[in-house]
């Protein structure tokens, strides 16, 4: 296959999002909507991208160079229309041999498959193939004018007569050329139009002109969804996890109520695991074979190894690793943590910045204090730990193998392997002093005047 | 525009919903079905409210007080139809020049321009003009007889002929009046049909036989729709849910999944602020701009202030007041206490009755013991101040501008500034106790014989 | 009505389903699939049943055993066919007299009425009788050849002329047959098939040559859908859930959102009982009426007593059985305990293994500390005890009616009634302090070198 260049624009103001977050920033599936065009266009074998951006959007740049180091990066100073915005690449394509594809960066459902769908009909001899697509409805969208084969041009709906506006086929986000066709091409379109801009989809008629083959290729519908308001943003969530939840239990996963399920672009998820509703994946999560998820619970950055069961109401983030046949339980947050195989953390616990063996059992209510007020540091906890329910563990401390604290115990110093470490005061029962405490405050009551 | 009076009828049992709560006190949205109708009436323009209930309805009257306390109380001691119950509101309508809106209380998805669509009629001319919507099954409702531009008669599904059935314009909800024209018809409705009532729906036939113009507006049937039993109070939650949702991603506001937050009918969200799935807000809540609500979250009763980032798992309610750049996470609940700028409560923490300063750092597991039995008392924080995790606070108590507790303590006296409190017991190690408590606990285990 | 003996087939090895869980054994409705088709079958009036299945399948029978332990089991030692498979009960079919209805066990909405569909038509004179059903999309279906009355066929789709496919009366899952007519005909099944297998569908053309009366019932396409994978499962659980919801809003309960509340099979809740959004029901649960659960809970195994409130973000499980008017707030976890009237225990509490009398307050942040690493002891709390917040309460101990506990205490001990116990060191305050210890973090953040 020849070499493929994309030209990604996302030079537009999207100023329908009313937000201060560039629109193609907004996550679908945990991932900006650019990220997905950028992996689309990887996908599709690009080896050179090149990223068109408006002059406030440094914010775009940098979350590209994050995502994808390669992708080149050109500004589009003032917003003269599409035409205008691809040929800010032209450091990257004008000595480009193969293919170049022109792509709107607002469409997150776009896979390598959509730009096959033009690439493979510039393979097939054509010059220029456009990527077309059947909406159910096609009112808006620029109508493809075709004469068998031929594309001939792409009318916009406004200039549409009503026998064209009866074309069901429509103008989709890819625009595919052979390298010499379009940089011989780009430089023609003109401004002479209502709006008086440059408008990439001119290149159809100017091809056409210039006697060239011009065709397209077919996207599904979804596919090829743009993005212009929080509405379609929500639409493209919806459908990207239709996708997401479908192959997951084809793949062997239980979704009790899959529609309450939310993954991200990047969760893995082993056989046989079995989640119950409304379980939230952030990003970087990976769980192996026979993991039970059960109700409410947010995973994110996170690895969960085979066996365990997590959850209802469990919250694990940061980096956390859980070894084989953990258990955590309800209201349990595990932050940045190793746990290892076989440990139990049941109910109402914080284990933030730790290291913990196995098969320990961390008691109901345990914290760990990871955090002075400037540095967060580690609790070290070992093998066949028990820790008493309502610990507070005061980092840096570390408690040895087999070792055993008190419920209710502040652990402030290293517990020794097999130590029992009590931190508590003792108790004093007072007979009789309930009902003066209770007159007592009776009397304040009413003191208060109410 | 003429002065309106709008007579609401809900003296009708409900007894399909099977409750012992009065059918129109049932929420959608937050706010009780007759909340919504007296709302509409007023966003009409209606400058008199009358309410008609039965014998048994004294919450619906202390609640529709409590909502607009302007609205006149009818009661209509025996059920003899709703002709009849609003003949009980003669004592606003006797002398109410202007026009007159009699209208169902069960639908709780009414609003001002459903009013309008019939008053428009009256100021163009009519005397009588009725609400009528197109259902998509019109089976059951009642049916428009027209001859051109005048309404003849509703005709009751179970009277009409076939051809009648395939009328597709059904009577809604709103029958509005000339204010002279309904004094004089409404004592002349008889009892003489099958269930012997008094039918409202015979005044169209009344002021046809006395030569009136009578017509009708049309209402989008969602707006209309009543409320009969839990599925159909559902089914009126979702749709006004629907509407909510949209109406947010429009004005800006990011939702994840639409589908899975629930705002209340006052609900107050300012740009750039994202909605994880899963969260819940009760009546009262009003967040500022750039505020993020991860998912699970429970909101009632609440300000949240720019910036703020909120959840998962959190809990706020009772006159909560969050500044600037809150931060709460997961497992904790605030009620009745504010918060100021920057502050953070990120796990497993009970904040009651608090008054916080700026960046304060609350730890993990902090409890404010705010209730003695019988009184709330405050537990008053100042800026910049460390709570160590796993404290309990005492109220009322006092904790100075940068002061310090120790982590696991029991803070039961007040903190001067930039002091430290400890209250908690010393820590002692029992070196190689820990394998004989096991074997204790092993004893025991064995001595109760399993 | 003529004795029903059921043959349910579940010998086939569900490789769609990706699982090493036999396929029948996933649960719909907290139910195994196999369940529903027993309990159907039971409904229906047999007397007896017969379980087949596979060599591997030792946890279906035991799973099946549990649930119902009249069941007989069969094995299919291997795989040959339906026909095959449904001859393995012969122990129990040659002596039966009345009826025999074959059921395949792979479809979890089956309902008895659905079995009573053909056992009517024998009673009405028929020899045979097939359930059969008009799918929205019959693609794949064995398809009904008929003439008049009698059923002569059922052809397979790969079979079907174009004519047949046009046929909407398709195959469901049972066939019934007066006993003496099925074990005539069940040893004539041969394997002159592509697949070289014994096919139960041959009976119908076998009882047509014998001249037998062959005919059909049928079954709304929402009854016999039957699980080959793990979408399907979720579809079976979503009609599954569609059904008990609407059951329960007809009978007086309120679901804010039907499609966020999730029952067990067995779930009962009283009249006037509101449930927020997003709420779980494990098997096992009963709720009385007036019972408000609020969003975000996860209950099973769990007796909820009239008027209490619940939640949000509560978890009852493990046999709990609370009392009238019981309150449990926000991040309450209550674990085979038993709750008495008017209690309230609000806020972030783990309350395992606990006997507690009424109108006690449990303060915030309590934890029952109710293992030792081996055994589960008891927390004994009386009436009217106020147990104040962040208390850590190990048992075994008992606290008398009456008494006292200081927040923040360690309870060790019994508390006698009446009496006030603390277990909580003395705050001393370092006054000047807290700049020190920040300084002193700083420095060491500083020597981190970062």
């Amino acid at each position: 296959m020849a070499e493929l260049l994309s030209i990604i624009l996302a030079a537009g103001e999207g100023t329908r999002m009313k937000s201060a977050l560039p629109k193609v920033l907004h996550p679908v599936g945990g991932l900006p909507i650019i990220g997905h065009v950028t992996r689309a266009a990887r996908e599709a074998g690009s080896s050179k991208i090149a990223l068109v951006t408006g002059p406030r959007h440094a914010a775009i740049r940098e979350a590209v160079s994050a995502l994808d180091s390669q992708v080149a990066h050109f500004e589009q100073a003032v917003a003269r229309g599409t035409g205008h915005a691809a040929a800010q690449a032209r450091g990257l394509f004008e000595d480009h041999q193969g293919y170049i594809a022109v792509v709107y960066g607002d469409h997150p459902l776009l896979r390598g498959v959509n730009f096959r769908a033009v690439l493979d009909r510039l393979d097939a001899g054509l010059d220029v193939a456009i990527l077309g697509f059947e909406p159910k409805d096609p009112t808006g969208y620029g109508r493809f004018i075709t004469d068998g084969e031929q594309l001939l041009a792409i009318r916009e709906h406004k200039d549409a007569s009503e026998a064209e506006r009866a074309i069901g086929l429509c103008n989709a986000c890819i625009l595919a050329f052979r390298a010499e066709v379009f940089r011989d091409l780009i430089d023609r379109i003109d401004t002479n139009n209502a709006q008086g801009e440059y408008y990439l989809t001119d290149l159809v008629g100017l091809a056409n002109a210039a006697g060239k083959k011009v065709g397209y290729g077919v996207a599904p519908e979804n596919d090829v969804m743009g993005v212009n308001d929080r509405s379609q943003l929500a639409r493209a969530e919806k459908l990207f996890q239709a996708v997401r939840r479908e192959d997951f239990m084809k793949a062997g996963v239980t979704l009790r109520d899959p529609d309450s399920v939310w993954f991200s672009f990047d969760t893995e998820i082993g056989r046989d695991v079995t989640i119950f509703p409304n379980v939230v994946f952030g990003p970087g999560v990976t769980i192996a074979d026979n993991v039970e998820i059960r109700a409410f619970c947010d995973i994110e950055d996170a690895v969960i190894g085979e066996g365990a069961s997590i959850g209802p109401f469990a919250r694990i983030r940061g980096g956390a690793e859980l070894g084989p046949d953990v258990h955590l339980g309800n209201f349990v947050e595990v932050k940045k943590s190793r746990i290892g195989a076989g440990t139990k953390a049941g109910h109402l616990s914080y284990l933030g910045d730790a290291e913990i063996g196995s098969k320990t059992n961390i008691g109901a209510g345990t914290i760990t204090c990871n955090y002075d007020g400037v540095n967060k540091d580690k609790t070290i906890i070992g093998d066949n730990v028990f820790i008493g329910s309502n610990a507070s563990l005061v980092a840096p401390v570390t408690i040895g193998d087999g070792a055993y604290t008190a419920s209710g115990s502040v652990i402030t110093e290293d517990v020794p392997a097999d130590a029992l470490a009590l931190g508590r005061a003792r108790q004093q029962n007072k007979p009789g002093y309930a009902p003066r405490l209770k007159e007592r405050a009776l009397a304040k009551k009413a003191a208060k005047g109410k």
